[in-house]
Parts: structure tokens; C-alpha cells; sequence
């Protein structure tokens, strides 16, 4: 005997019930709409080094602070408790301030979609999934890397609606050819109008802001009190690593905050260029400039929902390019998860690649991205599907794969059956010595539904897999990503919203829009 | 502020170290030579579950037993207490024969090596890797897919010395130019001279098995007590699911105990196939055949050493076809892992994909086997480099995938520090906010070995990495397989030792050599 897959052809003295009796397919349900991750999750950290690194950072901002560039932030602050000197722009938080919005941030909250069926519990075990976000460029095999489209957008859109394992929305690809005064209207408009998921939008100006949010209110008819009162879309802030907050991102916040709605706050720190080179420095600072965001919008508004976000990963010390999905990724991850944990808040992680094309090394990066993750007990897997080259391209083929691996983290996360029915024993008494179960009762009754049917990896033996073309997987995401396009319905929407929706388009393109602020 | 790979050069106010001062590489070892596991396993059961697999596994030994095949093995059986009936050849083992023979085995144990510095720990929070087993055919993206060759299992060893990261040997391919009856000398006779490390050897048969246990005894100058009383070599017992143990394996239980070495008792259980569609099913049946040859060890010698073996992952049910680094295989690596720690025994695992061709598809189906091996605890993970096309060709590209992915293990495995001089606060102080911590003295103590440097992975900017060809990561493990055969250099062997091995072998083969027995 040998461990090799020709074992089961070899012997061949059944054939698998569906391919018996020409049966179509499997009927397991593709249908992940609400994770939960059963796995405790991975440390790094003691729990007194976990303690040491919060200290730490408390430290960071008692001393040192946080450059804050928007003077209305500054005086925010101020009103709040935190020591400002306006000529250095530096805002020194205590860890008294800290300590008190931490007390008044929820551990968990809901993001409302219009459909309930699309309601996002966010923090405590559950898991949700949104598509890559930011990226100028786009990618796919047979047409090259180009500037990205408001075609491609609404196309990773429909993507992103056809896939249950994503649950969020993300920014998918910036659609160069829309300009930029004018783009969060037309990329909210096809948000609503596209998908049934929850928007996640720019922070680039209250003017923006405040048109997206009348965009919502809108599509879900809901009044201005409604809309404060419930979470319905996130932002992602990122800090100026190290220790600064730039405009746009002191600006969202305190307007996300305003409204009730949700800031992802994330560092970007990549460590040896942005944060000390350290696995634990680095998180020491990301740590601080996280928590300097959630005092600014627990000042704005106590209660405000936050996602404690992290993104630390380390560059090439020899071209200081930055790396994705590495060890010192993966341990990052681990810690960061820690740290959230350590403050109660729900945990924002990423996938990521360095990886300039779809292929071996931006699978295995991503996964090991997506370990770190999710056994780290990620609550919010940004950049979850497409993204690639550090960021800069979003792929179709990309895209395809990373949806693959995350409908494979999702049945990871279902229960193993340890019922007597599930041990078997009366299958393994029918079938006897060197037998088959291809044709027990046990698997007849459960064969249809007992396994992951995959999207892109392809089983067949090595003769048929040449016969049907010899492809790759990121040869077969291409074909599938456009068959999932081919098969995309838009969701049924009320004329009468879309209408009010175009007029409101219509109304602030006419007014000149909302240029992003910088 | 956006997450992009970009944000680093943009800002560009320093140069990273090495490249400021055109130093020419970083210096973090590669030694992975002894590598434990700090995280704690992940389990899918809960411990009254894991009892209650262990317990039916049991019943099913008890009131169906096993089909033996080998009279030598039914007697043995017998002799230690199993109840045997000769007519059916089936052999039924009560649970406290089961019980006496897991008091007998040893928890954790060494493997020798020629050199102390390759000597193997097994068992506990070590991690030993080995490389693909058995493979009849070779292949590599520019020659495509053939019988594998001795030249092929020469340059597989070769590869295997020159990672550290490989710890024990494994069959790596079938040289098919090479006589089956002579095949056992040259291979081992060549993992002798080509590497240091412990090898892995097939059990086809009495006769073949005391040549390869004379080899090692000659290499290392051994007497035959002295190779008697220390673990020196494994071999993969793989039974004849479900439920039977043909005449080689137990032949190969029986001799390898006889001497002292480790049989890896590992059912090859494909849910839905040869064993239940149910992962606790399958497990089970596994669960109970490994038992079964645990009994037998130790029935020839109490105290002989064991590796548990597992390797259950499911089909295709549409078409029978085998998969491997699914959901299932996950889960069911991870269950695997808890029943062997409930027994008490090393578990060994396996770095599986049924992909084709090494592309994305290997990549993240070969990340979700090993997370599952490692997560769950695994201390020997076979396959580990160049497994292919269901276990049926040995790749030299994915041989190379597999070492970086090997290697990015082994540093998730080494401790994130959280000393103060870790955490940085001096450093963040010194670069103060939006600064660059490219040149600061805490980076320029630590860069050279702060992160683990890629093998594959390629990390340039799209525009340097299209400039240099735009590669894929296949296309560079093409390259770097070769450049590593070029650099390989054979470690050195006393003549008089080369000699005797020689002499044995010419000696062996004008004797016949020893036909594999079936």
C-alpha cells in the first residue's frame, strides 16, 4: 500500500454514487453568510507581555502624542481632556482619557444592511469577509495590469454580490476614469444599487461623507435620527505612521462618529520603515496611534462604534520594499489579535500578497495572511478577495482564488459531527475488510451534502486534467470570474429609489461635487 | 493615508540600511534545524468526544478486528493475546491488549543520525519536516511530466541536504531505471553518501528491510546491538483500508520493532472511499487500524517505537477523484492530532495537494495541509516538500514552493520578543512623528537579521520585477531548484566506509538482490 490518489481509481470496484447513477452535483450550501470561528485563538504573547505592550503605548501618548493636523480635531481633543500644543501640532492623551473611552466603546455591534438577511454582527467570534479596497490599478491575465474603470468597479461589485462569503463591501478598484469630485457619488449609487451587502466608503472630507450618508438614507428610506441610531457603513482610517493624523482621517473619524457609524482604524505600519523594526514595536506603536483614534471619537460621541484595525508587516531590509502574508506577518497578526482582545474591541485584519501576479506566491502569501487572521481571531477580513501587488492592483484571477480559500476557512469553521451516527460504526461493519463505502447506506444518505465542492481547484486525475486543456487555477479563475459575471442578476430595487437616488447624483454633480480634502 | 506597498517609497526620505550602504545581503540564518512548536493545538473535538472515537475505535477491534494477511503476523497476534481466526484471517484485540500495548510505547523518542547535530527529537512540541514519499513520477515545468529516474532521486537528495529545513529524508521518487530487487541498495546507499540526514526507507519486504538496516549499520559503523538499542531509520506503514494489513506492512511492523525503529503506522483513509463519508468516521476507522499495528509493534518488542500516522482526507464525490488540503483535511488533521496526544504517541501529517501542476491551486491546498499538520500540533510532517498530482509525481518546482513555505513555519515558530528594548519606545522617540525608522539606531543594531529573507518570493515593484522578466513564482523555483544543485556539495565520507557500502551493494546484487515482497 502507498498514500497516493490512485488508490481509489485502482481499485474501482464502485464507482461514487453520483458518477453511478449520472447524478449533476453536490447540493452542499455555498451559503456563508454568518461565520463564526469555533478555534481559540493563537497567542504570541503572555498575557503579562500582552499587558506590557498596552502599557506601552499608554506611555507613547502620555509623553510623545500624536501629531494632529486638522485643527478642528485638535481642539476635539482639547475639549476632551488631552493636552494639546498647537504650535508642534502634538496632542498628549492620558491614560485616564484612554481608559474612559475604551469604557464607552462597544465590544460588539451590528452593521445594518437593508435586508436583515444581510445584517453584520461584528466582534465576539464572528467573522465577516469584505473585497479588497483602494487599489488604483487592475489586473486580469489576458488583458494586463491598467488603470482602473468604473467598469471594473461595478464588475468587482457584482462579484462581491455573488459570493456569500463576502459580507461587506469594499472599495475594489479606484475607477480612474470617474473624477474625483464626483466618484463617491457614483461608486456609493452603484454600491446600493448592485449589491444587497454593506457599503464600505472613503474617508476623504465631511462633504463626501455627508453625501454618502444621504445616499443611504435614501436607498434604505431611513430619516436622519434612523440613520444615527444604527450602524450602516464603515470607513477605513489609517494613521500617518508614525504618530500622525492627517486631515481626511481626523476628519472621518470625527464624522463617522458624529453619525453613529463605524471607523476601522488602522495603522499601517510596516516594521524597519514607518514602525521600529521589531515585531513588538511596531505593534507598540500601532497600538498607540489606534488608540489615540478611538479617544478622538469617543470624545465626538461616547458609544461610537470602532473596529480596532491592524496592518503591521515588515519590509525588505535590503530595498525596503514592503512584504505581505510573511512570518513576521503572521506573527503580527497573532499579537494584534491579542491587543484587541486585551481592550475589548472587535479586530480588523488583512489579506495580503507582495506578489505582482496571481500565482503561487500570492496564494501562499494570502494564506498565510488569512491564518494569521482568523486564527488569530480576526472579526473583519479586510482586503479579503483580489487584492495583489502590495496593494496597487486588484486581480479578476486574484479575486477568484482568494474567494476559493475563504469558502475553505468557512467550512473550516462548520462542527465536526461526533454522533454515534457520525462514527460509523454500523458502515464500517457493512462494508467489512477491504471494501468500499462508495455504496453504503451511510454514504448514500449523506454523500450529497458531505463535502466542500470547490470553485477553483480542479480534482481530476492528471490524463483528464491535460485532455480538458492542462489549465492552471489562475487559468480557470479567469474563465470563472467571467462566468460568474454572465451569471450575475442585479437585485430588485424600487424605481422610486433609484430615481431619487440619480436625482441626488444628478443635484451634487451639479453643484461641483465634493473634492476629497488632503 | 491608503494601505499600499506604495506608501514606502513615496515617502522615501531614507534609503533602508543595506541599501544605503550597498551591503550585499542580510545574515538571518537558515539553520532550522531543531524547530518546536509554541502554539497550542487547535482542536475540532472536545475531550468526551475524542474519548468517545478512541472508545468505538476499540469496539470495532474488538467485535470486527483486523484482516491480516501475513500468517507470521496472525501468529505473533495470537501469541500476544489477540483472539485469531485463521479461516477469515481476521484478527479481534480487546481493549486491554490495546491498553497494554500504548503502556509500552514511548511518548517521544530520538532518531540518530551519523552526525549528533542531525539527530531527530520526536515527539513532544518538536516539528521534524522529511520530503515527499514515494512518487512514481517526476516532474519540472520545462521537461513536463516522466518516469522519475535515479539521477531524479539523486538531485531530490541533493536538494534535501541543502535545506535545513528538511530534517529526516523520505523515498522522494521511484528511480524506475533502477531493478526492483536492487532498487533498496542504491537508494539507500545513496541517502547515505549524498546527505546527513536520517533516512526513510520503504518496508517491501524482509529481505530488503535487513539490507538497509546493513547499509546503516556499515555507514555509520554501528555493531548490530548498538543499531538494535537507538532509533536509526522510519518507514511508512500504510494499512489496506478499511480494516485489513497486507503481507509487507505487517512484515514491516514486525521487522522495524524487532530492531528498534520506527514504523509511521498510517492508515490512508479517503472519506467516502475506503472509509466513512464522515470526517469522525473516517477518523475512527483510522483511529482503529493504527491501533491495530501500535499492537503488533509492541507485541514483538514492548518499548519499540512508534510515530501515529494520519492522513484522512475525502473524495471527490462526483467523481471519486481524491482531494487533499480541503476543509475536511484540515479538520480532520486536526482531529487526528487530539487522538494522538490522547494515546499519548507522535503524530505524523502530511503536506498534500491533488493539483496537476505546481500553480496556485498546490500552493493554498499545500498552506491548508500543513496549517492543518502544524496547528494541530504535528510532529512529523511527511511530503513536506514536492508532493504532486495526488501523491503521483514528485515536483522540482513545487519542491522549492514548499521549502519557502517550509521555511516561513519555521520562523511563525521562532518567539516574538517583548523585552523594553523590543517594544522601542526609545526608537519611536528618537524618530518622532511621520518620520522613518529606516536609520535609527534600534534598526541599524537589528536589521540584518530582523526578518526572515524569502527564498522565492519576489518583492520588487512591479515595474523592477516586469523589467527582470516577470516571473512567476513557479518560473523562479525553476531556476532556484537548479541553482541549488549547482551549489550542492556532497558531505564528506571516510573511503574505507564508501568502500564497504560498495561492497555491499556489488556483494548484495550479484546475490539477487531482494524482490519487494506482496
Amino acid at each position: 500500500m502507498s498514500e497516493r490518489g490512485d488508490r481509489v481509481e485502482r481499485r474501482g470496484r464502485r464507482r461514487p454514487p453520483a458518477a453511478a447513477a449520472a447524478e449533476p452535483v453536490v447540493e452542499r450550501s455555498r451559503g456563508y453568510r454568518h461565520l463564526t470561528n469555533p478555534f481559540a485563538p493563537l497567542k504570541v504573547f503572555s498575557d503579562d507581555e500582552v499587558a506590557s505592550i498596552h502599557a506601552a503605548a499608554l506611555t507613547i501618548l502620555e509623553t510623545q502624542g500624536m501629531r494632529v493636523l486638522l485643527p478642528e480635531a485638535r481642539r476635539r481633543y482639547a475639549a476632551g481632556g488631552a493636552s494639546v500644543d498647537e504650535p508642534s501640532q502634538m496632542v498628549r492623551i492620558d491614560r485616564g482619557l484612554v481608559a474612559q473611552a475604551l469604557a464607552t466603546t462597544p465590544r460588539e455591534f451590528t452593521l445594518h444592511a437593508r435586508d436583515p438577511a444581510w445584517h453584520l454582527p461584528i466582534g465576539g467570534r464572528n467573522v465577516v469577509f469584505a473585497p479588497t479596497s483602494g487599489p488604483p490599478n487592475i489586473m486580469d491575465i489576458k488583458r494586463g495590469r491598467r488603470a482602473g474603470t468604473f467598469a471594473d468597479f461595478e464588475n468587482l461589485l457584482r462579484l462581491s454580490q455573488s459570493f456569500d462569503v463576502l459580507h461587506s463591501l469594499g472599495g475594489c478598484v479606484e475607477p480612474q476614469d470617474v473624477p474625483i469630485h464626483v466618484r463617491h457619488l457614483e461608486t456609493t449609487r452603484a454600491m446600493l444599487l448592485l449589491t444587497d451587502k454593506v457599503p464600505l466608503v472613503y474617508a476623504r472630507g465631511a462633504g463626501q461623507i455627508a453625501d454618502n450618508f444621504e445616499l443611504i438614507r435614501i436607498a434604505y428610506g431611513l430619516s436622519e435620527d434612523e440613520f444615527r441610531a444604527r450602524a450602516y457603513v464603515s470607513c477605513v482610517i489609517n494613521t500617518n505612521s508614525p504618530l500622525q493624523l492627517d486631515i481626511p482621517m481626523a476628519d472621518g473619524i470625527i464624522n463617522f462618529a458624529a453619525a453613529g457609524q463605524p471607523s476601522i482604524i488602522t495603522p499601517f505600519t510596516l516594521a524597519g520603515a514607518m514602525a521600529p523594526v521589531t515585531v513588538a514595536g511596531a505593534l507598540t506603536l500601532a497600538h498607540a496611534e489606534a488608540l489615540a483614534g478611538v479617544v478622538l471619537a469617543q470624545i465626538v460621541r461616547p458609544g461610537a462604534p470602532i473596529i480596532y484595525g491592524s496592518f503591521t508587516s515588515n519590509v525588505d531590509m535590503k530595498s525596503g520594499s514592503p512584504a505581505f502574508g510573511t512570518p513576521e506577518y503572521v506573527k503580527s497578526s497573532f499579537g494584534a489579535g491579542q491587543l484587541a482582545r486585551h481592550i475589548g474591541l472587535p479586530w480588523r485584519s488583512s489579506n495580503a500578497t507582495a506578489s505582482n501576479t496571481p500565482d503561487a506566491q500570492a496564494a501562499y502569501e494570502s494564506q498565510m495572511s488569512l491564518w494569521g487572521a482568523l486564527m488569530g481571531g480576526c472579526n473583519f477580513v479586510l482586503h479579503a478577495a483580489g487584492w495583489l501587488e502590495s496593494g496597487l492592483s486588484t486581480s479578476y484571477e486574484k479575486f477568484m482564488l482568494d474567494i476559493e480559500m475563504l469558502q475553505m476557512f468557512a467550512e473550516i469553521f462548520q462542527p465536526v459531527g461526533a454522533t454515534t451516527a457520525d462514527l460509523a460504526l454500523d458502515a464500517v461493519a457493512e462494508v467489512g475488510p477491504s471494501g468500499h463505502f462508495f455504496g453504503c447506506a451511510h454514504t448514500m444518505e449523506r454523500y450529497r451534502t458531505a463535502f466542500y465542492a470547490p470553485l477553483v481547484s480542479d480534482w481530476r486525475n492528471y490524463g483528464q486534467w491535460t485532455e480538458a486543456g492542462g489549465l492552471t487555477a489562475t487559468e480557470r479563475a479567469h474563465q470563472l470570474w467571467q462566468e460568474a459575471l454572465a451569471g450575475y442578476t442585479a437585485p430588485a430595487r424600487d424605481p422610486a429609489v433609484v430615481e431619487a437616488l440619480d436625482a441626488f447624483v444628478a443635484r451634487r454633480k451639479a453643484e461641483g461635487g465634493a473634492p476629497p480634502v488632503s
